[in-house]
């Protein structure tokens, strides 16, 4: 890292109230368990503070309703601490090159439109009719095929796909090597053979939404695939076509949806989950890590296992797991106790 | 959608009986669901018959030998319904835009033979002694190793990769960032170090498969990866060296087959399923989603679970899951009255 | 298959001694399934020589202190049989091609700085101030982001991303459609609103690490996410964030690793394994394949389940499984009888 400043200037990007020496070096940000005394790291709870006393730490921020007092370290109070941390950690955010203008190897199409202050990396292919916003960066080896609409302010990384007729909100980020829009996986069978379904719908991806490294998000067979405000998906997840993904909800890594399922608003799908084509999950559904849903209908609450159960409830069948063992020996005693009481 | 046809014009393309009004406007395929009064769908059994009594649709097909009776929706008579709305969604399908010819970008080796009527697009990679047959689409940013052969009217999407010396039959569609013949995951211990064994086989893909978006396929270590014929293959599927797939098995997104695994004709793999190295199914497995196998041979039939077990036996186990703190206790209390008794 | 070679030939190369007729002729390296009397396979375990026995094979390669009587089968001595036949491996591989040079295409930053003997294929975009070491490959439709650092004698297939500040060592090998150094997936969550946390740290790919197709490596929120020596990981896996996997150890297929997991040396993570974020493997831990762990700490031994047991101990459970609904039917029927006697 190239960046530092002191934590007086700090102080001031993020609104705060300095507590202790204000003109110490910062180096860089870091996490509690990471830090030393040229670090800034951020604590907002019993746990973390208490975790932040133990550090050596050149500057905490805390909210300003707590107190805290350690020798060595100056204190920053704020409103709210994960936010100001956020805008620590883009004070030393090193830059990333993106191409001013439009690069000369780029092909694309003489009736694409495209927005102000374009930044088009090299190679990157543009078919005809898109329609690409303002100040969106494109990285190099991006495809996007005919008629796709782009709004502002978005960023699509390295070699992502988008096939065509898809649409693209604002401030969207997709990461490098993901795929939007491709036909989704729908065969009719007829004596033995299958018969491809032509997959004629699109994928509307709404404004702020971010997607990951790899996934793939496949075109409706008919209608739209949707993908609702501020959806956040991770790294190689998979989403059939006509999934419809409400408005702030999180996708973690390897997660498949298979086709038609329908997921609320404000849902937290864990890491390697499974939801099974036309299930349904209401607003404020959590599942677990590794949970698979059948085609079923899942009401608000907190989940854990495949086939989902509550996860207390699973929580529950899981600690007797361990027993079972003894428990089927058990039963054989007993049976052969009963034997003999009723000989 | 830009389409509209009358149901006459429809009708004569499917080879379909009218009953009802010929000359209304359809202007788009749609599920029974999303159905309206200028949209088409179909029904071919009871319940989606029953479905579209309820769905206010423009026309809907059904098989020649049922009878329906919908007050405001015309109704084509067809033989087989699932494959008339294949020609239907045809008929609405809005073009993709395909290079016509070489693009001048594509960087191809002098020793290879491209077939007649090339579609190649930009930035496309062709090394020497490539093999490419007629009529073959080929999208920007693709990559084709050294020798490879590619069949007749086959598809190879967005950057897919081909490594050298894989074959491809024909009508093979593969979609973006796929990636056939990538060294398979194999090395040899001695000390402790990891010693990379050289994976000098190939991938042969034969006739009329289809590979999503993100798969990868990897070349054997010594003979051939082999995925049969009419095989279809979903997005994120990982297809480990030296597996063979029978023809018509349908795999689900992000499955994994482990090396060797050989995989019998018509089965059906569900999505997230894992099979272990060296597995062996006999032809029409249906393993449900999630399923695990292990290291042996399944026969033909229906199963589910990790360990896999026959499917009704799986869900008689899963019944009993919801009662097992209960039987935990149960069985305390009977020890407890025993003792007692026993006194 | 074009090459071929005499026994004495390949004995020689691999330094063995032969029993038999070392005039033959070998075409090709196979399994010992797929053997035939112009193919080398090897066997070095009681096992495999019995295999060996009834595969009617042209060479078998086995160890100096085994004997072995095969009448038409020609035996090569050697001290490790497995390190002998990588050679031979290597003896019988078809060329790639591989460009001598930078390709005309390949867009190349002035401040870059290449090493000796480059290889860099077409279409190549590498972004300011990045440093290359020697003899390394890098195959088409590549981007390498500003300021990356990558070692000597490495391979990045086609189409692989690395994004900017991450450093990669000597003689690693990262196969096609892979992205290193992503953004991490993390959010501040405020008012039902998600913040993105800029990732500012990087990842650090040590010496001789494979990373296999389609793999995703974010980069560190602060700090750096660590790949140690000789880890070798295969397709499609995800590594989170802060997670640091120790030396020589072994990811299988389709993995997923969560945000700041620590993994130990020589660990054996099998496919389709699950690792919640912060989970601390210590090392020799060997996870079967499709085990879950959650946030604990796991000592050295062999695992199974999701979450995770001892796996003897997973085995006894999962033997229990099937007789559960008999166990819950011995149950009511103790009961009811337990009812009967106490009346």
């Amino acid at each position: 890292m190239d960046y530092s400043f002191t934590i007086k200037q700090i102080a001031e990007q993020i609104h705060g109230t300095v507590i202790g020496d204000a003109s110490r070096i910062i180096t860089k940000p870091s996490s509690l368990e990471e830090g030393s005394n040229d670090t800034i790291a951020f604590a907002d709870n019993a746990r973390s503070l208490q975790k932040a006393q133990d550090a050596d730490l050149g500057a905490l921020i805390i909210p300003e309703k707590m107190s805290m007092n350690i020798n060595e370290t100056t204190v920053i109070k704020v409103a709210v601490p994960r936010l100001a941390f956020i805008r620590v950690l883009n004070m030393f955010k090193q830059p990333h090159t993106v191409y001013e203008g439009i690069h000369p190897t780029a092909v694309i199409s003489k009736t694409a439109q495209i927005g102000k202050n374009p930044h088009i990396g090299a190679y990157t292919v543009i078919e005809d009719d898109v329609v690409l916003g303002d100040n969106t960066v494109i990285y190099p080896h991006v495809y996007i095929g005919k008629s796709v609409h782009i709004g502002n302010n978005g960023e699509l990384h390295h070699s992502v796909s988008i096939y065509p007729y898809c649409t693209i909100g604002d401030r969207v980020i997709i990461k490098a090597h993901s795929v939007i829009g491709g036909e989704g996986f729908g065969y009719f069978q007829d004596s033995g053979k299958h018969y491809k379904v032509p997959q004629i719908g699109t994928v509307m991806i709404k404004d702020d939404v971010h997607i990951g490294s790899g996934t793939c998000i496949d075109r409706a067979t008919t209608g739209t695939t949707i993908i609702g405000n501020d959806v956040k998906i991770d790294n190689l997840v998979q989403i059939a076509h006509n999934c419809s993904i409400g408005d702030h909800t999180i996708i973690v890594s390897q997660v498949g949806i298979a086709g038609s399922a329908k997921i609320g608003k404000h849902c937290m799908i864990g890491g390697q989950v499974g939801i099974a084509d036309h299930a349904e999950l209401d607003d404020e559904v959590i599942l677990l890590a590794r949970s698979g849903v059948s085609k079923v209908r899942v009401k608000k609450g907190r989940y854990f296992g495949a086939p989902h159960k509550p996860a207390i409830k699973a929580a529950r069948i899981e600690a007797v797991f361990g027993k079972l063992p003894q428990m089927a020996q058990d039963i054989q005693d007993i049976k052969k106790q009963l034997n003999k009481n009723n000989q």
